[in-house]
């Protein structure tokens, strides 16, 4: 039996920070796809609301915790979990001043930049206000555009060859996602140089490079 | 010098969780109130914006970090940053199959629910769309509801006294300022009757009742 099973959709930016994970951490993975919009979304359906019955994806389920099943909601808890169980390489420092700084740094991207901008937001947008493509864009460039400001100053003072020093941290791991989005709805990225630069040289990686959206099995 | 300032705004659940984390731990601080609407909002001057260049309360100062001092965004890096170093009591279990629970719960309300209803989105929402009063109260009780749906289906399973087991857990301490919420947006509580009732317990914990934002210095 496969270990790690990850139930995801291709462009999920929290499913796409697990899938980077897992590859740092060369742990391989039986991809299950859950497709957000087909069908009134696969997320809503039984079999998945099982697994988590807020209805959101990703879930990775670790069919050998010790020899049992361990199912895990939400990218950052799993990320955390594949922190303390695979640390190499770790991707939050265990303590100390920079601890707190990657996990509120990703913070500012996957709780306050993030869930604003989220399939289901959109979605009732457009049913409420009727919002068009126009629209859509023009919603997902504010909110993403207002956090990119802040990172932009922050990672001024922190970053080396990435966002907090010269490791690999899970601040990168949210960014690249991120900047995946930015650029899907037209975020002109000039204005932020250090993050634009950061995500590039992260996306010449091979575990950012292999879990790109358009690659995996369900991109359509 | 005190060691801990807290800045924070009465209402804002973010400040609310971190209140309660430190009462629990019976950290004294000392509670500087950035009022969010204030002069076009305290929280974008150049004073707190350069505490918190994402311009978004709570920011706890500790000045006695080894010694040197310590700037925590983030209500969930703050309370893991209690948590490590303050561990009494622990609110997120340092390890094992509790431990992923207690964050995804968490994480649930913080990252999934809460977001979408923060100041910052109802005020984009009113000068867009013109949102009055019953369109305010119904997007809050929207995303609300959708949440605490799935939370008081995943705490049948986990619950004792309190989220999780019989211990208060970091679960416990994003439950009761979102609850606050619902009450204040007219959300009907009876569907949700293991929400609750943990609340209930929750709201006569000393710590919890110190807490509550209306017994904070700044409320009006």
């Amino acid at each position: 039996m496969t270990q790690f099973v990850l139930y995801e959709y291709w462009r999920s930016s929290a499913s796409y920070r697990v899938r980077i994970a897992l590859n740092l951490k060369q742990l391989p993975y039986l991809s299950m796809p859950i497709h957000l919009l087909k069908d009134g979304g696969e997320q809503h359906h039984a079999m998945y609301a099982e697994l988590n019955a807020n209805e959101l994806v990703p879930t990775l389920v670790d069919n050998d915790f010790d020899g049992e099943k361990l199912v895990l909601n939400q990218s950052l808890t799993i990320i955390d979990y594949l922190d303390e169980h695979f640390p190499h390489p770790r991707l939050t420092p265990v303590s100390g001043r920079e601890r707190y700084l990657v996990t509120a740094l990703a913070q500012d991207i996957a709780i306050d930049l993030h869930p604003i901008n989220n399939l289901r937001v959109i979605q009732k947008l457009s049913r409420d206000f009727d919002f068009d493509e126009t629209s859509k864009a023009k919603w997902m460039q504010h909110w993403i555009e207002l956090g990119f400001h802040a990172l932009e100053k922050k990672l001024s003072d922190v970053h080396g060859k990435y966002c907090v020093g010269d490791s690999i941290s899970l601040v990168d791991v949210c960014l690249v996602p991120q900047v995946y989005n930015a650029e899907r709805f037209g975020v002109d990225l000039s204005p932020f140089p250090t993050i634009a630069s950061i995500c590039s040289t992260l996306r010449e990686h091979p575990a950012f490079v292999a879990a790109e959206p358009e690659r995996q099995p369900d991109a359509s």
